[in-house]
């Protein structure tokens, strides 16, 4: 048997965990939380029909593989809420220990080829990293829009806090930086959001 | 606003009921059944890591993509157990339907992309789609395989059946087919599938 692709098996059947890694967002219209898995699926299928917004031009491909693997880290370092200021201290420390851990069970080619993918992703510099960071923000705000308003209502987010967080939105794509301005301000006006 | 993207937004949200549409095959370790958006998922990273092992040259985007909206007929149709032989007597049909509704939902361009890429993953004749097929019927067999039996003790399924079912990475990779022999070789020697 071909020892390479027994580690690759391994590695497959380690992802199962991904479907059991709870977020803080719900599903829309209930209150079940999703997990990375469906997080990280969610937000690879919105790169492909929210591409042709981006500013600049963008590898669709190169992004949407960024966003399967974004949240693999997770595996070891576990979910850390956006909000939660204590966890997000340490989280870049954790995240790369966890991130040698994880991708180094693969073969020593594609263990690269997914770090680069996942320092691409962290630093958040090139245009494809920015639209997938903003692909990865959007959506668990969308669903909050769609259900009462969800993590920014329980955890009682503010507005100021919620444009920070969605900032790289708008460095990447104007039409959609249009939407989310539309969107928190609603949000606020119909008290989703609690306060500006 | 942008009408455009509006009616893209509300496409987006619609697939949150992806991560509620039940499937047969169970999480490893647990009996928690997976959903359309966590399988979905798991076969398109699953693509990321085994796509050299494709006898040959395949586009990986293009099987990534494949697999991530091969499920939304799904939305409208529901899942259909492979090895419910009522429910596949019209599933062509019902899904046909299913796929003008869904992919309806998007602007001409992307409805086309979209329905292209399920049309070619749906008749499973080229390279890609074959690849994206072994994918997508290859993963549940690993979660039976790593659950005890899963779904091939639950409903009792024959071997012989599986085989036919798997038959997709017999065509397209010399090397996964080595390994699907050899694991369900081993399950029906361990008694994980119970009769040949």
């Amino acid at each position: 048997m071909n020892e390479r692709l027994l580690k690759d098996i391994e590695f497959i059947v380690e992802l199962d965990k991904m479907k059991s890694i709870l977020r803080q967002t719900s599903l829309i219209g209930g209150d079940r939380r999703e997990d990375d898995a469906q997080h990280s699926w969610h937000i690879a299928i919105m790169a492909m029909v929210l591409s042709d917004y981006a500013n600049e031009k963008i590898d669709v491909c190169k992004v949407i593989k960024m966003l399967l693997i974004h949240d693999l880290v997770e595996l070891e370092a576990g979910d850390t809420f956006c909000y939660d200021k204590k966890g997000n201290e340490d989280k870049k420390e954790r995240e790369e220990l966890a991130a040698d851990k994880v991708f180094g069970m693969l073969n020593v080619e594609k263990n690269k080829e997914m770090r680069s993918l996942w320092d691409e992703f962290e630093e958040m510099k090139t245009p494809d990293a920015l639209f997938a960071a903003s692909m990865d923000r959007l959506q668990p705000m969308l669903n909050n829009y769609h259900n009462n308003g969800g993590t920014w209502q329980k955890f009682d987010i503010a507005q100021s806090d919620v444009y920070k967080r969605i900032s790289p939105v708008k460095d990447s794509s104007d039409e959609l930086w249009k939407y989310v301005v539309y969107m928190l301000e609603d949000a606020l006006n119909r008290g989703l959001i609690s306060k500006p």
